[in-house]
């Protein structure tokens, strides 16, 4: 990845070069800027994690750190420190490389778990949820909330993890479809939507997939819309789905409001 | 994972048993008809594999096992059998559970490369497919294009692997865009498609995420349409694009035929 990132600095220099507007010390200042501009990205793993929700929001970030020259970082975390971390459905074991810092600015992402979509079995994913809440994750998390440098992302059951933990109540979020009564019930106010964005610092995705689309906003949002661009065209996919906040005019719910009838 | 058959199959018994028609073994015939239907698919990892190329189709093909009673099951594989296997970029190492076995029917899936998209330095994928063709994998990959059992499924810069081992002479296929001139170049015919049949044996995708389409499709074909759909719910995921293949009218290309003018 070094090796990459100077050459990507060179291939700068060289076209800082061949610029019309002369810049005296070109990739000291580019070094400069990716420093001050830099969005570090932790991805949480815990036993029982699902793959897809993990990986692919890691591999976006992974991606728009080399469209951008290191504009972006990410690294696999786990509430233990570096450990080797079993993902679930007796799936591939990934490596936590550092211990989560929830007082580390940046994005800290929590993927849901991948198991049986109901039922108590220890392979079921609502146990394999319970069972993280007993370890050291759930007072991280809050930690995280309480900085005002991170914002926290989630994807699909992973939503769920800190609305278990109390940290949802009246924030507007979304889970996989299976969790939404879940979320709800723990004190959310579920949006069906595939991205949710609750304030700045609080971003949560839909079943799976939407992890790609969670990661995409938030390159858009911290590196520009030219490095998810550029991730989207190498991935062959197109960010889904307008992220959803508590901003503008509220559409008529047709279904329960008497306005409805009232404004025909 | 065994757990789970095991109450799959439990709830298959329950309920044959509140179905109109009297089945004398429900449970026996059921664990015929999967092992008769079983479909193995083997993902092959290799230094400097794409995650996501591998990961999204393991995942579509383990939560179709999950949902199927195990009529799919899936391992990760190596050229060279057990062992850890690095990702490209610098990213997490997976565990080959088993050697690649070419005469073993059913399903080889060859994901891409992750690196720098051009270049000759040691992180791009170019050289990264380069040292691949010098394991045992192309070898192994002659062996499984002569196995009338096997369909070869592959991904992104995946299908440039067959195609330098000279294996995709005059074949429909499609890779990621930016090696669609190399593809060519190696003498298959490039199709702009986001997954491509030819003959049934050897199915190909397009950039990184149309690997999940590449596996809804083979999910589809093997396992029924019922099954493909409950994993596209559950990963809140449509598959994309018409599979092309070789089949039917073939569209007046308006570019270059003299026949569009004709007949207008």
């Amino acid at each position: 990845m070094k090796k990459c990132w100077v050459l990507l600095m060179s291939l700068a220099l060289v076209l800082s070069l061949l610029a019309p507007v002369a810049n005296a010390q070109p990739s000291e200042n580019n070094d400069v800027l990716t420093k001050a501009k830099s969005t570090h990205v932790q991805i949480v793993l815990f036993d029982g994690f699902d793959l897809l929700d993990a990986l692919a929001p890691y591999e976006v970030f992974a991606a728009a750190g080399m469209y951008s020259g290191g504009a972006v970082t990410v690294e696999l975390v786990s509430a233990e420190g570096k450990r080797s971390v079993p993902s679930g459905m007796n799936g591939p074991a990934l490596e936590a490389q550092a211990a989560l810092d929830p007082n580390r600015s940046g994005i800290i992402l929590i993927p849901g778990a991948s198991g049986k979509p109901a039922g108590d079995t220890e392979d079921a994913i609502p146990n394999l949820l319970k069972q993280t809440m007993k370890t050291g994750l759930p007072d991280m998390m809050k930690q995280a909330f309480n900085n005002k440098e991170v914002t926290v992302a989630t994807v699909c059951g992973g939503t769920l993890l800190p609305a278990m933990a109390g940290l949802l109540k009246d924030r507007y979020a979304v889970t996989n479809h299976i969790g939404m009564a879940a979320l709800g019930a723990l004190g959310a106010i579920p949006i069906e939507a595939r991205v949710v964005e609750d304030g700045p610092r609080l971003v949560s995705g839909g079943g799976v997939t939407s992890g790609l689309d969670v990661a995409l906003y938030l390159v858009d949002r911290e590196a520009g819309p030219q490095i998810a661009n550029a991730v989207e065209k190498l991935f062959e996919y197109e960010k889904r789905g307008t992220v959803w906040r508590a901003e503008g005019i509220a559409p008529i719910d047709f279904n329960t409001s008497s306005k409805a009838t009232e404004e025909k």
